[in-house]
C-alpha cells in the first residue's frame, strides 16, 4: 500500500497548494461564521480581551475536563448536578459579574427556600395542616376552624412536640423543593414534575402571602438578586390574594401599592439598583370570560400604576391550560382600548403543531412585546423570521426548562441553534429557588457553558445582560439611564477584576 | 369586574372585524408555514389524499395519547420503548410503505441478532474464549492455539456442556444487544454506550466476517430490508478481514467480489431490487499516513469496481477519533487525483465548536457528497446555509442517535428543525439490530411522530423516500429507473391499501 506515496512526492506542490488555499477558504469561513453569535458585533477593549483571556482559559478547562470525562454538569439534572454548578470557576466569575436584569421571574419564587423554612415559619401565629400529605401554611390571629381535610395545628408547638426540629424543618423544605435524590424515578414524566412544582406554589403561598412575609420575601428577593448583581427586574405575579391576620384581604390595587412601596424601599437603600416592574400574569386555566375580566384589571392596573405596571401575560403548564387562540377578542381588545403590552408564555413545549406549540405563532401576531421561554419557536422558521424582523425577543430559562423537562442535555436546547445565529435572546431564572438556584447567575453559567460555542466568548455575556435591558420595558430615559448604569457597573468589575485576579493570573501561565 | 362587557358590547363589531382580520392573518401565516416543511411541495392524487387522511387519523390518535398520557414513546429511550413500537399501526403502515433506499447502514450491523445466535452459532467448526468478559468468536478447521488472555473451547460443546441451552444462546444474545432492562444505570454517559457498543464489533466480527457466513449474512441483511420494503442501498464498510476455515484470509479485492457477487445474486432473486452499492469506511482513529493508504485502496477499488464502489468515508466514535483537519492532504488528494466522493460521518456530537463539531465544517468544505449524521449542523448556520446551496443532506439516524445518547427526546433532534424548514434530510438507521430495531421503518417511523409538526402528513414520509434515492450514488439511468420503481412501488401501496384497508375505515369514521 505504500506506491501512492511516489503519486504524491510527484504532485506534492499541487497538494500544498490546494491545502494552503483550503485552509484559507476555512479560515474565512470560521471568521464569517463567528461573527454571527449572540454578542459578536460587540468590540472588547484592551481590558475587557484580557479579562476575556482569563474567562476563557476556564471555560476551555471545564468543557476539555467535560470532554475527557463524560462529567458534564450541564448535561445533567440540575436537581442533581447542582454542587458542581458553585464549585465552577466560570459560574463564580459570572456571580460577579454585573448581568443587568432579570426580566422572566415569578413573584413568589424569586427567594430562596431557606429564608421561608428558617424565617417565615418560626414566625408567631402560624398554623399549618396537611392536605393530601402536602403541607399548607396560614398565619392567623387564633387557630383557624377544622374542615374534614383540614385539621389545624400551631406550627411552634408542632415543632416543639416533634422532638427533632433539625427534621422537621427537613420536612417542611421537602415539602416546598423539587430537589430530590433521584429525580428520574420521582418525576416519570412532565406532567409528574409539573405537579410537583405546582405544590410548591399552594405551600409556599400561605406563608409569602401573609402581608408582612409579602413585604419581607419581596425585599429578600430583590436583595438577592441584586447580591448577584442584577440590577433590575420585571416580575410576573398572579396578583395573589395577600392576608392579614384578622383575616382581612388587601385589594389588588392595595396589593400593587405594596409593590410599589417595597421596591420604592429597596431602591432608597440601593441606590445602583434601577427598580422593578410587574407583569400582571394570571392562571390561563380560565374561561374567556375570566380573561376579559383580567384584561379589565390589567387595563386600571396600568393607567393607575404607569411605570410599576409593564403589562400582561398568562401562566401555569402551557401544555394543560387554555391556548392563547381561545382568548383573541379579549387579548385584541386589550391592545385597542388600552395600549396593554403583551409578554406572553408561549411554546414552552414539545408538541410540535399542538395548541401550545402554536402559542409561538398567536404570541407573535398578537404582538408579543416578548416572549417567555419560546422553547418551540426554533420548529417554526417563519415566525423565528418574524420575530427578528419585529425585534422581539425570547426570555430564556434553561435550568427551568431541564428541571420541567423539556429538555435533559442542555446542549440540545434550541436556543443554542438561534443564538447562533444572532436572534434575540435574553436569559432569565424563571423560579430559581425551587430547584435551589438562586437569582440569574446559574442561568447565565448554563448557557455560557452549553449552549454557545466553545469559542463563545465574554462578548455573548455582555450581550445577553444587555439585552435584559434593552428588551425591558424601561421607558426613554430610564433605559438609558439603566443601560449606562449597567456600563458603569461592568467598566468597574473589569477594572477591579484585573487588578485582583489578573497578577496571579500572569504569574501561572 | 363585569363593567367591560358594556364595554365591549359597544365595540363588538369593531373587536369582530380586528378578529376576522386576524384570523385570516393568522391562516395565512400557518400556510405559509405548512409550505416550509420537507416534502410540503408535492402534490397528492385523490387515493393518496385518502390513505393520507386515515395514516393522519392514527398519528393524531397516537399524539393525543402521548399528549394525555404523558407516554410518548419517541421520548423514551428505544432500548426500553421498542416493544411500543412494535404496537403501533403508524409503524405497521410506514413498515408496509415503500421507502426507497437505506444509505447510511453500517456492513457488519444490517441483520437480525437472531441469525447470528440461532443460525450462525449452531454451525461447525466454531469456537469461542472469553476475553475481558466478552466472547470472541472464530471458525476453524481445529481449535485454534490458547493464548494467555484466551482459551478456546468449541461452542456446539460449550452448549451442550452448560445444561442449560436456552441460558447459553441468551448469554451470547447479551454479548451483542445494547439491549439492557436499565439503560441509564448501565450506560451512565455516552462514552459507556459507545464502548458496549464498539464491542458488539467485535463479537459479531468473528461470526460475520467467516467467508460462507459472511455471504449468508448479507443476502440475508439485503432481505430484511427488502422485506421491509426498502429498494435499494449503500453500506458502509471497514472492509473487515474475512476469513476461511484453512485461516487463509480474502484480500480487499476478493472482499469486494464477495459483495458484488451477494448484490448480484439478491438481484437476480428479487427483480424490484434496485442495487447496492459500498462506501469504503474505514477507522478514523489512525494517521495521516494510514488515511493516504485509505485513499489509495479507495481509488484503486473505484477504479476495478466502478458501480459496486461509491466513496469514502472514516469512521468510530467522532469524539474520540481523529478529526478531518488532520487529514486534509490525503483527502483533498483523493479528489483531486480520482475524483473519489466523499460521504464523511460529521458532526455526531453535543460538542459545540471542537474537533467533532468542526469536522461538519471540512466535511462541506471537502466537498461532501453527503454528510453522515450531521447531528451538529444546526449549530452552524452558516454551514446550514451552504449545504442548503449546494444541495448536500445529512444523513439522519434519529434511534442510533438516541441509543447512542445524544438525544433522549427525540422531539429535541436538531433535524427537527432544520427540516421544517426543507433541509435536505434522509432518515437511515445505522446499525439497527444492536439496539433491536431491524431495516428502515423504525426509524422513518420515528421521524414522523417525534420530528415533525402534528399535521405534517404522508407527502413527508413520501419525500425523505425521494430523497434517499435522489441522493444516492446511483448514476442518471439507474437513478432515474429506481425512481420510477419506487413510483410504481407507491402506486401499487396506495392502490392495495386502499382495496384492503378504507373500506373498513369508511364504515368507522
Amino acid at each position: 500500500m505504500k506506491h501512492q506515496f511516489l503519486l504524491f512526492v510527484s504532485s506534492f506542490s499541487l497538494v500544498l497548494c490546494d491545502l494552503a488555499s483550503y485552509l484559507r477558504e476555512r479560515e474565512n469561513f470560521l471568521e464569517n461564521e463567528n461573527s454571527r453569535f449572540l454578542g459578536s458585533n460587540l468590540e472588547l477593549t484592551s481590558s475587557e480581551s484580557l479579562v476575556n483571556d482569563y474567562l476563557m482559559n476556564l471555560k476551555y478547562a471545564e468543557l476539555d475536563y467535560g470532554f475527557a470525562t463524560a462529567d458534564f454538569m450541564q448535561s445533567q439534572n440540575f436537581l442533581i448536578s447542582k454542587p458542581k454548578y458553585d464549585s465552577s470557576q466560570v459560574f463564580q466569575f459570572i456571580k460577579q459579574m454585573p448581568k443587568g436584569g432579570a426580566i422572566h421571574v415569578h413573584d413568589t419564587a424569586i427567594t430562596n427556600l431557606d429564608f421561608l423554612v428558617a424565617n417565615v415559619t418560626y414566625r408567631d401565629n402560624l398554623f399549618m395542616c396537611l392536605v393530601d400529605n402536602k403541607i399548607n401554611f396560614r398565619f392567623a390571629a387564633t387557630k383557624p376552624d377544622d374542615t374534614a381535610d383540614c385539621i389545624w395545628s400551631s406550627v411552634s408547638e408542632s415543632r416543639q412536640n416533634s422532638g427533632n426540629v433539625e427534621e422537621f424543618d427537613e420536612a417542611i423544605y421537602r415539602n416546598l423543593t423539587l430537589v430530590v435524590p433521584d429525580p428520574f424515578s420521582e418525576y416519570p414524566n412532565i406532567n409528574a414534575v409539573w405537579s410537583s412544582f405546582q405544590k410548591y406554589f399552594v405551600t409556599s403561598g400561605g406563608l409569602i402571602c401573609y402581608e408582612p412575609v409579602f413585604r419581607d420575601y419581596f425585599y429578600k428577593g430583590l436583595e438577592e438578586f441584586y447580591e448577584d448583581n442584577v440590577q433590575y427586574m420585571e416580575i410576573r405575579t398572579t396578583l395573589p390574594t395577600i392576608y392579614r391576620l384578622d383575616g382581612s384581604v388587601l385589594s389588588d390595587f392595595q396589593a400593587m401599592l405594596t409593590y410599589e412601596e417595597v421596591f420604592a424601599k429597596f431602591k432608597a437603600d440601593h441606590p445602583d439598583f434601577s427598580g422593578a416592574k410587574i407583569i400582571y400574569a394570571p392562571s390561563r386555566k380560565v374561561t374567556e370570560e375570566t380573561v376579559y375580566d383580567y384584561i379589565s384589571l390589567a387595563t386600571v392596573l396600568k393607567r393607575s400604576f404607569p411605570d410599576l405596571m409593564a403589562g400582561f401575560d398568562l401562566v401555569g403548564q402551557e401544555d394543560l391550560g387554555v391556548p392563547l387562540i381561545e382568548f383573541l377578542e379579549p387579548i385584541l381588545s386589550g391592545q385597542t382600548e388600552s395600549d396593554l403590552k403583551y409578554f406572553f408564555h408561549a411554546g414552552e413545549t414539545q408538541w410540535n403543531g399542538m395548541s401550545t406549540d402554536l402559542n409561538i405563532i398567536d404570541a407573535l401576531l398578537l404582538n408579543a412585546t416578548r416572549i417567555g421561554h419560546g422553547y418551540a419557536i426554533a420548529k417554526h422558521p417563519l415566525a423565528i423570521e418574524l420575530a427578528k424582523n419585529r425585534n422581539v425577543p425570547i426570555e430564556v430559562c434553561p435550568l427551568s426548562n431541564q428541571v420541567l423537562m423539556l429538555v435533559s442535555d442542555l446542549r440540545n436546547h434550541p436556543a443554542t441553534i438561534l443564538m447562533a445565529d444572532n436572534f434575540p435572546v435574553i436569559i432569565s431564572s424563571d423560579d430559581p429557588p425551587v430547584w435551589n438556584a438562586s437569582a440569574l447567575s446559574y442561568d447565565y453559567y448554563a448557557a455560557f457553558m452549553a449552549m454557545t460555542s466553545r469559542n463563545t466568548d465574554i462578548r455573548f455575556l455582555k450581550q445577553i445582560s444587555y439585552n435584559s435591558l434593552f428588551y425591558s420595558t424601561l421607558d426613554g430615559d430610564s433605559k438609558a439611564e439603566a443601560i449606562s448604569l449597567f456600563e458603569q457597573k461592568w467598566d468597574i468589575f473589569i477594572q477591579s477584576f484585573l487588578k485582583r485576579i489578573l497578577p496571579s493570573f500572569v504569574s501561572y501561565n
